[in-house]
């Protein structure tokens, strides 16, 4: 029996009994490894932090998607930064106003492997509304003005290379490349295990845009606890409810109740962001 | 450096670093033991299962009291099943309309060991409002009528000796033994890894009170994903929304929006409660 053990701290994991290694590469830009676990089923790593699960990537898929794309008005142009997997992607495209998805992912072997060992994630990769670059994200960004109605960043955790994922000058060149009524998404962090981090990704965020909100949602492959989300709107009239009536489309964890609930944040978050400067409010529902 | 691996399956878990294993004994009715960890701290042990730690009892322990409390016009008297930690205990004392809070566990040494051990759960056992009963819940519920505005279950998983807790013949006792608008509400398993346990629990205590709801909240030395606590109700005008104005008192997890924020349910679990033949109506917030 062999173990996959994924880290949560230096002394906290989360143990899973592997059944195969399935593939594994180094890249130009990272190690990437395939393999499949008896209760999660396949899994992606990135130099061994998960990026994907087969039992529950549709959870951060679809809060990663859905939750933006149902706050905008008319998302027409999207852009993925990172995602080579293509979960988010393959969400996106279940909006029917969608006309184009832009995938701009560094590392050209995470496609390629997806493609080949991730059926059901990278499986819209070849719609004909998804335009895919390698390149730079933050350089992309860096070059469009007004491009897109909808940003989502679907990169690594904030550390080592992807830490300019999470600077204020990122933020204000995503800024610049919105659209009007444009926002902006990012996976931010473990809500339980590192409120410190999530917190400070919340302050550079509203430093940045008129709006900011952090909204969550339980992972299990990612952490334990509640994952957070974060938010960037240039409008100032939202107010962290659904477009309705709300999606049209089958769906495993999102809908509209979900949505307008993943805005309420625990007592201790609150008053973590509220210490950060932020004028947060947690928006009663009752 | 030695262990503590919390199963989730039997090939899924949680890996601790201990940093001393404190105490242990076999009682009349269930190995109890407490030891020291890393990252979640003190944490207590029955038959190996974690029942309680340090580092996010608050969350579990708001949530199974708080959401029935602030639901129910006026809770005075309040039983406790099980419970012998006191933190559930603990969170009754901190409503001002309590006038009883009825602990009846039937592990005497539970509350002993707790008391050594766990002050800060045990804290409000002392309370002049508070009654101690060693005995079984289960026995008790079937003697008393009209006798509680709110029960609360805090005993074992469904497994083994306490499956008595999840029976229908033990909610029709509960039922009777609740005082006009009276409310009931047990702790009801992983979400995530077992929907299936959910909503046979869902089940039965719908099949017993007018009114049944589910909701969640993550406690995550408990289990990955959401943890679920079920709700049976008389009243059947009950919305799933707190009573106003909320706490006038510090949490650390709950407020008003989390209370109705915690009813919405993932389409997942929506769709299985409703295959359950339960008419269950995830509430949009919007």
């Amino acid at each position: 029996m062999s173990w996959l053990d994924l880290r949560e701290t230096d002394t906290l994991f989360v143990r899973h009994t592997l059944t195969q290694s399935v593939y594994k590469e180094r890249s130009a830009y990272q190690e990437i490894e395939i393999v499949d676990t008896v209760d999660f089923g396949r899994i992606l790593l990135l130099d061994g932090v998960i990026q994907t699960s087969a039992r529950d990537e549709f959870i951060y898929h679809e809060m990663l998607v859905h939750v933006p794309l149902f706050t905008h008005p008319k998302p027409e142009r999207v852009l993925v930064i990172g995602g080579g997997d293509g979960g988010a992607v393959r969400e996106v495209l279940k909006h029917p106003t969608v006309r184009q998805v832009h995938l701009v992912e560094i590392d050209e072997r995470v496609i390629e492997v997806a493609r080949k060992y991730l059926p059901e994630t990278s499986c819209g990769l070849n719609d004909r509304r998804v335009k895919i670059t390698i390149g730079d994200g933050i350089a992309h960004v860096a070059e469009v003005k007004e491009a897109y109605d909808v940003i989502l960043v679907d990169g690594p955790d904030p550390m080592g290379a992807a830490e300019g994922l999470f600077t204020t000058d990122f933020y204000h060149n995503v800024r610049r490349a919105l659209r009007k009524d444009g926002l902006f998404v990012a996976h931010t962090e473990s809500a339980f295990m590192e409120p410190d981090v999530v917190a400070r990704i919340y302050r550079n965020i509203a430093e940045v845009f008129p709006v900011c909100k952090l909204y969550l949602a339980p992972v299990p492959s990612f952490s334990l606890g509640a994952w957070s989300f974060t938010l960037g709107l240039l409008r100032p009239d939202f107010l962290g409810k659904h477009r309705k009536p709300g999606p049209n489309f089958p769906t495993r964890y999102y809908n509209a109740a979900v949505h307008d609930a993943a805005f309420a944040l625990p007592q201790f978050l609150t008053e973590k962001l509220v210490l950060n400067g932020q004028a947060e409010e947690n928006k009663s529902t009752g």
